[in-house]
């Protein structure tokens, strides 16, 4: 047992922007006795999780549930609806989107990377205008798919993707639209249908609550007719057996039973809860968490206000520091994990993750741990954003009451 | 399944003083499947458990673990070494203390309630010099037993058990000396045979980090030639078959084993880490909650700094506001448990446990809490506690390096 | 952790009268959080208990929850309604009778053991028209009470509690009627009110599948009548503070919060079902068991068919060969845990336990275990209680469907 | 919760040849928190799990730990080595061998399928002169790979791979040689660098004792080097990425972090039996196993001693008997799960597993459920099987001692 070392003293506090912490109930749930996933009461759980699955991405179309992490998501939704060579457009918000890019390279598609070329470094959302352009220059249609991540879990920026999809309409251009929601989903709103995506992607760590190990591709009819001429070779990810199965209730290979547990367990809770509420919740940390980022004096990775994430927060650190020391120091000192600075912002940001089992005192303790942590690595503060994080928490209440006393 | 209701999103901030928040390794243990209580694997728990718990107790002589709570360990103190009618003097540092009165006088003692009739109600440990005076006059050795509490766990305030005992020996008394050390023991330093306790009184929810349910009797060889002769009835709590049945790991009655199980880990734990380490722990996490009591510009119930509980700390709110009004606002709004001021000082002050499976982020959780719930109650603070403690816990390192980075 | 050397490969099978099989539903309740026991979460869980164990003991009066084991509930129920020297008359059916009167002695009891003088030792149960006989002898009415073990869990023989109720009555005698249910509650019907129980004693760790550190007083008026004059010294054990704050939920001491999670999900799963069809399942095991015993050409301890238990069965060696080497065979040899001979029947008779969370193939792997230790302790078998066991179980359908398939 | 339903009352009997039953030791450190896979203590988890799973694997060379099932490895052990188009010889010794090939067509692959034209379906396991004879043939070396299966989990036959690598090596053929043991593997003995195998492929949910959700690729230099030619697109299962990461105890993608907890507890529970006592407690069951079939006068599917399965047997039902009615009964009537017959012996036979968390009572009580249901099924039966496993297992000690009396 490794658990002493994760243990020292007190609870960890996970503060990435996952894997979120689970929630004890779904911890248990999961260490129920694996099942017979070709037996009647995995039929019913199969039927259960796929039916719930469906409220949370706000779709009435097929959602498959891979045993695989979100890595894996990513792949099936290309080699399910492309071939080899295929020019797909994918849009540069951060570093997902950018290893989203070179897997679908390494499958061999031709990628085309765009961004802004005006904006400063990953800290804005897709220009769904420039999409539009970009495909109404695209005159011979030979662009297949336009990629983009609805919430850039490197950066906490979120993309509107309804304004994608309003663009791609409006170039009149045929081109699916493929969406990593992997941190988004569950946390913020997503409206697959609603928003007319042909696959949505997610993953199981985030805004579900699980650990890692379950990840989905959400579709649309055209999608599945798309995929009737992929010719990207494919068996483990590939739909149509999958969507066969799953009428009954099963997959075609060994799903991963014991995170179905989980996976119910969290349906459960967030549907219970409501999604509304779940999403009004995160809202609200998020605003929390700001107001100490900006009562310290430091900037959000995120330059544009209307798409700041609800799901974390990214700090930049003042020119000079390295944001992965104060990461260390916090870690070290204050048992507290934070999210890296990754790829071109390495070194000069960190995310606070405000979603998963959290509520306002944890972040209390996280930002706590910010602020020690800032001040002993030596940056110079502006103010006290413990302090502005209690102004903001004492002055808003919980979107739903926690507690109720006798 | 009642989890919902405990857990609406984030798990709960414990921060009573006891129960104390229960590492996961503990609960996990404890949920292993229950053995049989007369077979051979629950012998070599036994022994293990009793072993260890004679090295918590600072002890080489038995210990009884009784499977009750811990107001049943205060019964078979009394039963064990008392007969109807003895006169035994009980020292009220505060609500535990007089509670124990009660049952002393319920079993059929002679309580002689004794405390310094010049200090403010409940804010100072023990007077050895008091005890001292009192048992001098008592040349008839009509007194049998003096009870005092180690640590009040309704107030924050510690006696000091060696000075005790130096009394009595001054006073050359034959008393029998019995101590509370439900929420001391495993929190702060105790030493049963070298400050001459005749019976140490314990229980498991406190510095052991388990659920309740468990309680201990160490006793003395004083106390057990004591047991010979003494006549209230018991059977239950009789130390001799325990103690012979303890010779091969087993007990007279049925032992409440999963607890056992949660004991075994919980000494694994303390012992691993040292319990010079502990104490120390706990000393590091009072100074920083007191830090923030004097920040506040609130009095601390613990009048005496030499007497200071590592264990809690209690927080006097300013006349005319009702501490349990200030303790619903934090529960309420921030999920955050505290201890209500118990008798005497009810009303009058609540209570921040620093004990169990805690570490800084905890504690500065719980103290934004109790800042935002302040605040909200309309109490005026001269300042920020929430900053006073972030200030001790940044130039006080940890005790235990908590985590290494790679 | 001592897991291992508790599960070197498979899991273990006990099969001991209880501590029974703890379902795993229960030992996940058991692991959650500890919560605060004077806060409002607790009352609810507190209120949920106390009303679902009427239901299970089958009375509308109260119910003390004890956080302590069996003997301890014992100790209660006679320190609650007696006083020193009064006099009990004691049915010996077994060795916990006899252990209950060891105890009633202890606490200052004048106690009086009867049995009837021409039965085998301990293979029957009470003999209602005896205590009739010896009540109507009491003219003074100095029997207090009258003590009775429901059903015997050293020998498998229950007694006819409605029968020693009319008997009492039919002398006109105003002894109460104390009756340990220890093992037979929630496994063999059980009518507190109905039988005109005075105090009816319990534990969790037989028919309520819990580990063991729960006991139970259910009472009657006349019992809480009792109580006011009672002398004997109490406080832990008192009824009279428990029943004034079982009101709103809480208890006067620490309950053991983890274990009453437990009980709550047990007391769910016991009403679920229906406690008619847990009655009906124990019998037909118990059946099953039977007819084994009597394939292999064994006698079963209880030698009156009218109150075999259906908790469990004793099966008494032949002449010469030790019980207890049968025993440590079939732990050692085949991981199954039987319950030793006690007492008087040491060494003649090993006990099956068929409760708790049990199934018919949970049996057969008893049965199989008991037969090749029974052979290889050189035990010459009339025939196969295996081979009868099946035909049993096969020609008697379950009580309740256990699985659907698809 | 689904936990009810699951549960009705007693454990359920999971004897399908995987997911096999997880210890409960595996269960509990499963659900301890996740953890950080960026940080420290998942280095540290990281590196040793991929040290502990090489010594499962018995080779020195690197082992791929993939968050994905079973299917997924063997997906991954062909897109790695093998480009669009390339020859495969597949040889069809059941089911799983044959959807492996439909996996292979499905990605690319030019497969030829080869079986013993003489030999009855699916009762024999790979004849290697056969294997070698057809490379013999291949003298242009077209043939890319040979794919076999180590343990058909469809059937119960297992494969002699050092036999089918001295083949290959005899025809001077160049052809890879790709194994899965996906059931093989910790139950039955797999020396993947002695038997020359290039890629090994297994699984989480059987020897392993895990749910399942983890997969896993063994390979050598000669599959290195092969896949530096590969042209098969891949990322998620890219050997390259992960092996780089691999060296600092981290993955490119996100590990499924909880199920590597448990695949630590499992590896440490099967090195600290030691692996040549994990196989021969899986011979002995298995002889167990099959005495009973052969009591009952049934056949074995595996139809060559030589090449029996210690970790499951088939068990063909008499012509005119469905085999998944039997399986039905013992289902519903007796709450023990068996394996049905797969593809083209569908109805014919059914399988019960011995493997993962079991023991000699596991095995008599599912061999008690299957007499019982083959007889309520109308099969006649010769003898009693469960008559001869407890005559199998009491005449033959168990491997390691289970328990110790004291």
């Amino acid at each position: 047992m490794l658990t002493l070392d994760f243990h020292p003293t007190g609870r960890h506090f996970l503060q990435i922007p996952g894997p979120s912490p689970v929630p004890d109930r779904i911890l248990r749930a999961m260490s129920l006795p694996t099942i017979d996933h070709r037996g009647p009461e995995f039929a019913a759980l199969g039927l259960k999780v796929l039916a719930d699955i469906k409220k949370i991405f706000k779709t009435k179309q097929s959602v498959m549930i891979y045993p695989a992490s979100g890595t894996g998501a990513w792949e099936a939704a290309l080699v399910n609806t492309l071939s080899a060579g295929d020019h797909v457009l994918m849009y540069e918000t951060g570093h997902f989107a950018a290893l989203w890019q070179k897997l679908a390279a390494r499958v061999g598609l031709k990628t085309e990377v765009m961004s802004d070329p005006g904006a400063e470094v990953w800290r804005h959302g897709v220009r769904a205008d420039l999409i539009e352009e970009r495909l109404k220059a695209d005159s011979q249609h030979s662009i297949k798919a336009v990629c983009v991540v609805h919430n850039e879990t490197s950066t906490g920026v979120t993309s509107n993707i309804a304004a994608v999809r309003k663009a791609i309409n409006a170039a009149k251009h045929p081109a699916l639209l493929l969406v990593d929601t992997i941190s988004g989903l569950a946390s913020a709103d997503y409206k697959h249908d609603e928003w007319g995506v042909d696959v949505s992607i997610s993953g199981s760590q985030k805004g579900l609550m699980l650990p890692p190990g379950i990840s989905f591709n959400a579709v649309s009819s055209k999608a599945l007719e798309a995929s009737k001429n992929a010719k990207l070779p494919k068996a483990f990810w590939a739909w149509d057996e999958i969507i066969e199965m799953n009428k009954t209730g099963y997959w075609p290979s060994t799903p991963n039973t014991n995170l179905l547990y989980g996976l119910n367990e969290a349906c459960d809770m967030l549907l219970e809860h409501g999604l509304d509420v779940v999403f009004a919740r995160h809202q609200r940390w998020a605003e929390g968490v700001r107001a100490a980022v900006r009562a310290w004096g430091l900037q959000i990775q995120c330059a544009d206000a209307a798409v700041y994430s609800p799901i974390l927060t990214g700090v930049m650190t003042p020119e000079g520091v390295d944001a992965d020391a104060v990461r260390k120091i916090i870690y070290e000192r204050f048992d507290c994990s934070l999210g890296t600075g990754l790829g071109k912002v390495k070194g000069k940001m960190f995310r606070i993750g405000h979603l998963g089992d959290c509520n306002d005192l944890t972040l209390m303790a996280a930002l706590s741990g910010c602020e020690m942590g800032l001040k002993l690595a030596g940056v110079k503060l502006a103010g006290s954003g413990v302090q502005a994080a209690m102004d903001h928490f004492s002055s808003h209440s919980a979107v739903m009451p926690l507690r109720k006393a006798a």
